[in-house]
């Protein structure tokens, strides 16, 4: 393999990283963070709206030429790197983003017409203003297109590109009518390097395009117009301004312009890579391939997952996302995701404990000295929803077994807990609907710096937990996909397999199940369930609610008295 | 009336406080509170045994001495106040907390023999060592003689007197084999006060052995000697030495000692009231009467309710005790109770927020500016247990409803809420059995402190909280016992109403339900009484668990939709 780079994108909610990286063995020669700004630019909010998130685009081509260039700058110092030596670009950003873009395809924000209209900038994925269009779409879906459901889980989410340009159209109709068309954040970024001039003639991901958009070859792309109608003529009348067909990663999205060439000091023509969410790359940064979960741990986790495209698979009941090529070509993408993961853990130790990193760590440490089932406690891990497999967003958490003696630390350790049962749900899930998964690999900070964390995982799943090598898998996974679609001609590679099997790695570090803690979680994952399954209305629980508090005394005095 | 005193003595796990009151009006002529020693003395614990508590008997003898020397220095400043118009002394105390006691009726720990043994000391109400042994009463009462628990709600408690000594039979033989007797705390102050020097001599109180001992006319006193051999032949042993007949307040325990007498200045022969427990006498201290609920909230909440004895009235499922004459004589003494209350938002501020009153302050501010149902939070309030109306220790608590932003106000309001709800249920399960309740007057510390607290317990119950007069309603209450004991040819009273009525008051400051909170608390204690009936595991129990948190949501929605 020659010295060939490629350069990652990663498009996060707070920031623009770019990282440059060696095609020979996936180090990073060069990386740069650019923060968004906190003043005008920056997450747009309206304190009237706490539902509302939206992004100033002007941040997205900010970030891009900053990022770049002092990534860049950094591989400069490298022996052996050399700006000539970059052979593709990838971008993998958050989502679902859309944002509204005129007949040149710019973002509408960047008319001085349209800036001060908070509509006509990009709507940030946990933008939740549109959540009586999620609800309505459902329905529709529900009555006269069913089909349109079953591969994103059965409920459409008001997160996602048709919730958000409906509720457009009903609060700014002027920004939707200057609209031309609308663009992910994830095809914007691809087609602004290469230069593109015209709606039509952005390469749309079928990443974002089947996990959000209802597009499926099933049904021809798009839900049809006739479906379309039903919520809004202007909607049907939208879709034949947007694309026919939406393509998997490997198709490139463009070849760089001339002008960002120029800009970077890069050759010109060198691919760019189609887009992706973070958390698709960050699975293929990972080594996601049949039998491997990769689960991003996060505020939130997402779980991905790819089977063998060639055998159709079942629809997963709840599983938010099945995809074919939206990971990688040749293969069902499947998406599962967690609400709450983190943000479970911040805000009980931020929201009510009010404390901070320090009290992260000691309450962390005070948990590790804890027993599985020694609190007596158990929780639902719902503050948030439960994304999957329950698809329900009006769902709330809960905790109980306290005892006047309940500590801080013991409730710490049982929201980790509850998140692992989780975890468990969604793994069985995809488990029993014929999803192999074999191997569990995680990335993100909590997988790296909380070793109580993983070790809960570990014993609640019976399963080897596995920590992704880089500590930015979204950015190395568009690198690898830029390096695949340059090709092996260009000193890239031909095959995913290939790439990732050089490019990507596995730390050595790992978490193994131990075979004690495993059967007390095993007793108290099914407890999590009778919960589970009856606050979440599952069809046909039968929890035994009287004796549970008594069941959860006893695995606690089970190991008072014998501690061994 | 004439310018007559009577001395009531309140023996509180923590201290002794002693009140000097007057007759005509129930004013504070002097007082003095005597704190136990943290050393030696004081409370007796082991760590290696957490549920043990006890007591060394001589603190109750120091206590006796100088908070009534105290009380009666400070007596003397007081304008037409002479010891030689006091008339009589009432005493109540924690209970169960019986004491092994010699053929002298002294306590065996006074003795250097058996100083060093722990289970030779006071056995306090709160040791929780004889758990075994509640649950081996219980089960053998309700095979060979249930009638034994109809009075007593059904189960025999850890806290309560033949637990307690069966335990000491067990774990120390020759404690158990030493004592000539055992005597409450409640009866032996008085004693002690008269001089008794037999244990058979010593006046038992109704209170005590009809809640604690299974004491009923109804068998002919304690429990059969048939049914105490079932446990142990010894117990049926010493029930030949303990007494046959125990007598409710209003009956002499005895008169002042000459001893005594020339101690504290007082005339020798005035009159020593019957022992109570300090729950009983704070429900006489408060103006208890037919168709009031006296509620002492504190740690713990005690309910007591009186209704005439006259009328035979049914045994209430759940109720700790009902009794005839435990109160005032004449009635019955329906007892019932909340196991944390007070420790329950302790535990919450202290335990987890790890505050101080300062933050119990802010907590409850920040609590008061929340509307009911807006925090969108259910608890149920069994952190300790739950005593009435399901009288199992083994429940636990529960939290529920919780989101990424619930503060700990809010929990601090739920807990609350949670607590007035347990009271609902108190009070709705005395009514259904036919046991009036058209006046509630509240007592303790939180009553007189914590206006949110009252407020909500007023819109949850629905009825006007009055809060008691005096800041030492168990004193007053034992003062009021003091002087219908010395009678009117003494300076006294002839009937327990006239006393009443003249001694203890209602503060002017009340609460009153809020139409518009009680509506919204209506909803939300139905479903505390679903989760509540199924947890608790209440025959029947039907609980729509699939719709409750969206219940919730819904109700915390319209608080947010509609502020009015």
């Amino acid at each position: 393999m020659s010295d060939t780079y490629t350069l990652g994108l990663d498009y996060g909610t707070n920031s623009v990283r770019a990282v440059v990286v060696s095609t020979a063995d996936g180090s990073t020669a060069g990386t740069h963070v650019f923060d968004y700004p906190s003043g005008d630019h920056g997450v747009l909010l309206d304190p009237r709206q706490p539902h509302l998130a939206r992004q100033h685009p002007a941040d997205y081509i900010e970030g891009l030429r900053i990022a770049v260039a002092g990534a860049l700058d950094r591989a400069d110092g490298v022996p052996g790197f050399s700006r000539d030596r970059v052979i593709g670009i990838g971008v993998d950003t958050t989502g679902s983003t859309p944002l509204p873009i005129d007949a040149r395809a710019r973002p509408l924000a960047l008319d001085p017409t349209w800036e001060a209209n908070l509509a006509a900038h990009a709507w940030l994925w946990k933008d939740h203003t549109s959540a009586a269009e999620a609800v309505a779409i459902t329905e529709a879906a529900r009555q006269h297109a069913p089909e349109l459901l079953a591969p994103i889980g059965g409920t459409y989410s008001s997160e996602w590109w048709w919730s958000k340009i409906w509720h457009c159209l009903k609060v700014a109709p002027d920004v939707f009518d200057a609209a031309e068309s609308w663009v992910e954040l994830a095809d914007f970024v691809p087609a602004l390097l290469a230069g593109v001039d015209h709606p039509r003639a952005i390469v749309r991901c079928i990443c974002a395009a089947g996990h959000k958009a209802m597009y499926s070859d099933a049904w021809g792309g798009l839900p049809p117009a006739s479906f379309l109608s039903r919520l809004d003529p202007k909607l049907a009348d939208l879709r034949g301004r947007l694309y026919d067909r939406a393509l998997p990663p490997g198709t490139p999205a463009g070849t760089l312009s001339a002008a960002w060439a120029r800009e970077f000091g890069l050759r010109e023509g060198i691919a760019i890579a189609m887009g992706g969410f973070d958390a698709h790359y960050g699975a293929v940064g990972s080594g996601v391939r049949t039998g491997t979960l990769v689960k991003i741990i996060g505020t939130s986790t997402c779980d991905c997952a790819i089977a063998p495209g060639a055998t159709p698979i079942a629809d997963v009941p709840g599983i938010c996302g099945i995809v074919n090529g939206s990971i990688m070509p040749g293969y069902y993408g499947i998406e599962a995701g967690q609400s709450a993961v983190g943000d479970l853990l911040k805000w009980w130790v931020e929201g009510v404990c009010q404390g901070d990193d320090s009290l992260h760590a000691s309450l962390s440490a005070q948990a590790s000295a804890l027993k599985p089932g020694e609190s007596g406690l158990i929780a639902l891990d719902w503050n948030n929803g439960n994304r999957t497999i329950l698809v329900d967003t009006r769902l709330t958490g809960l905790i109980l077994g306290q005892t006047l003696h309940t500590t801080r630390a013991e409730v710490y350790r049982a929201l980790i807990e509850a998140t692992a049962f989780g975890a468990r749900a969604i793994v069985e899930r995809m488990r029993e609907y014929g999803v192999p998964i074999e191997r569990v690999v995680c990335c993100g900070g909590i997988a790296e710096k909380n070793d109580l964390f993983m070790q809960i995982y570990a014993d609640v799943l019976g399963q080897p937990m596995l920590i992704a090598g880089s500590p930015q898998t979204p950015a190395l996974g568009a690198a690898v996909s830029a390096a695949v679609t340059a090709g092996a001609a260009a000193g890239g590679y031909d095959s995913w397999t290939g790439a990732q099997d050089r490019m990507t790695t596995i730390k050595s570090k790992r978490f193994e199940p131990r075979p004690a803690a495993r059967a007390v979680y095993d007793e108290l994952y099914g407890i999590y369930r009778e919960l589970h399954d009856a606050f979440g209305g599952v069809a046909g629980a039968r929890p035994d609610l009287a004796s549970l508090m008594k069941r959860l005394l006893a695995l606690k005095e089970n190991i008072v008295v014998d501690p061994a």
